[in-house]
């Protein structure tokens, strides 16, 4: 990482400037999350120009399995394997290998699990996703750490949290280890970033604890794990607004796995820099699309002979072709309900490409109203516009 | 149809321009394939920016069953509907409810049969397809016909010709009346073109026969029907070069579902102007892909690590980006590889965009080489190459 600048403030929302190795990455930022080096449906030239993506997110534990590193390592790391030239992170593996359930075992020297795609007993230890990491060559790579639970106990919730410290020192030893040995050299522009994880459940004192712990270690950046993981809002909500303040300010702030376009807001509100979350390729695909008024669920038979896009206010290339270069009209929503119902893969692909345009334009809106010192204004306006319903 | 005018030829291969309603089609031509409004997994701006496609073809029965007519009324016709804005051909939904085989009942009037969605009993006669074709306002209508099955007795490929003959002819009467019926007047810029289609079977007479037949009744272009439906490729070929240089020299010929490069290089150089065949994007999402040098199934093991493009002398947005004003590199044969691995659907679609692009440029190709009269040799190296193997 080559450095990180808060350009703006307002309130606790921050406008930022992240210079990592493959490119700048302008805050607050939303990444889409290519699991198996591919943002499912989207080539990268849409996702890079039309979408508007700065930085994208690669799954550590599916690449691992599928294609495997060598193939990776042959193409000298992701970027060139996925054929995206800007900046990527990739998460650390543990929540995948945490969400495999009875497959997997927790030890102090790291996870047991038999690999979902053929049976094979594996093992990942914060030095192998370290690792891994490291022959993904992603810009950020995040440390490994155990996602705790909902609903835990606060003594499981300390437990587990204080595993992940401890790995969270293993992770940056190994991180640290690969950037600096030569059997390792690469031909490319620079030490990589690592980010901690702060966790600790639904405890405000365990999240403190946590980032205390991490900020000893010392990272490039901060993230908020084990959020969104079933519990009530409220309490995402408090413990977001305990934990994110106290993050280093001159650090990038990246909170994990969430959410909806309300949860993101928010999320700005409290300091946030950086998120990613499949909800709006995953929804996109099953025809749940985001829009300035609310969502809107495109199977539903009311839309089967609707002339209108999706979003008439809505700046994509599938609302409004015209402001890509291409004269052609809006799709209307009657066609994207007809792909949807006939299974159409190009349904999905356009759904994705909105949804994903919807999320960038939403950062890209926070980023300038916080520049004029706006945001809260804003913020009271998308809100009442989003429960205006469609 | 506005003009159809020979430019150039070689031999028997024609180089031409066809005038259409929605625009300009350089001969000779191939039709993608967009079965229900969609050619799959290919957004209507690739296809006409990046692959070249000047007209596609949609399926008259599929479309009528869903999303049904009353949905694409609402939006003037097909080309709206799919966001489509030049020419399109719709095949007469012929083949498709003769494809039903137990499901369907040929009588002198049409075909009774139950929809495969539904369950529903319907039935189509020339003057359904007719109708149907008039609101989908393709720029070319295809005559209702019946397709001879193989292998076919003398006799029954005779009843089955006539039958088609006799169709033909209400055909032409229904779609004449249709266009001057002030009922079903519209804003658009004139007359469609009605293609009648060649039967016959493997009977060389037959085919003689039943091209006079349509000739008496008068379309604007002559396709040829029935082949690629089991038989030899000598019997294909042979049908072929009875039928094709009998159809009028001033009016486009069709050479309908037909096929591998190799016989569209074979039907050009029997004058053909226009193929269409779900070949290219239905393998394509296989992973069968076609290359200058044989046909490549990028399952296969061998590729699984190989950083080569799909095909290093192909100029299409997978192979070369830059020729398409995009500076990443080639997609790598190891990424494809692994995209069809895990069925992600960006694998699908890229594979498909390249085989279009391989079709397309064929044609491209074919259509150079005839203005200047090199068709022999390149049609000898074209063989020769595409023998070598990947």
């Amino acid at each position: 990482m080559k450095s990180f600048l808060v350009q703006a403030t307002d309130g606790k929302a921050r406008a930022g400037l992240l210079e990592l190795n493959h490119g700048a990455v302008q805050t607050p930022i939303f990444m889409p999350v290519g699991t198996y080096g591919a943002v499912k449906g989207v080539p990268p030239q849409v996702l890079s120009e039309r979408i508007g993506a700065q930085i994208i997110l690669g799954n550590t534990f599916h690449l691992w399995l599928r294609p495997g590193l060598e193939i990776i390592q042959k193409h000298q790391g992701l970027h060139r394997f996925v054929n995206w030239h800007r900046p990527m992170l990739t998460d650390s593996g543990g929540f995948q290998v945490w969400s495999l359930g009875d497959l997997r075992k927790i030890s102090e020297e790291g996870v047991a699990f038999q690999s979902p795609v053929n049976g094979d007993k594996l093992f990942m230890a914060p030095e192998d996703s370290m690792r891994i990491q490291h022959v993904l060559n992603s810009d950020i790579a995040m440390a490994f750490d155990e996602c705790t639970p909902y609903p835990a106990t606060r003594e499981q919730a300390a437990t587990s949290m204080q595993l992940s410290m401890r790995w969270a020192k293993r992770s940056r030893v190994a991180f640290d280890s690969l950037s600096t040995n030569p059997m390792y050299e690469r031909q490319d522009t620079g030490a990589n970033a690592l980010f901690g994880i702060v966790q600790g459940g639904m405890f405000e004192d365990l999240r403190t604890e946590s980032f205390q712990a991490l900020q000893d270690i010392g990272f490039e950046g901060y993230a908020i794990g084990g959020l969104s993981v079933g519990e009530p809002k409220e309490d995402m909500l408090r413990v977001l607004a305990h934990t994110a303040p106290q993050l280093p300010h001159d650090k990038p702030r990246y909170l994990m796995g969430v959410g909806t376009p309300e949860d993101l807001v928010d999320g700005v509100a409290n300091g946030i820099d950086m998120f990613d979350c499949v909800m709006p390729s995953r929804n996109g695909r099953n025809g749940w699309l985001f829009t300035s008024r609310g969502d809107l669920k495109i199977r539903n038979a009311r839309f089967k002979d609707d002339l209108l896009p999706i979003d008439p206010d809505c700046g994509c290339p599938v609302c409004n072709p015209q402001a890509h270069g291409d004269d052609r009209p809006p799709f209307t929503r009657a066609y994207l309900h007809h792909l949807q119902r006939i299974d159409e893969m190009l349904g999905a692909s356009l759904a994705t490409i909105h949804n994903l345009f919807f999320y960038l334009d939403l950062m890209r809106q926070m980023r300038q109203v916080i520049q004029v010192g706006g945001f809260d204004a804003w913020r009271s306006g998308f809100k009442a516009k989003r429960a205006e319903g469609v």
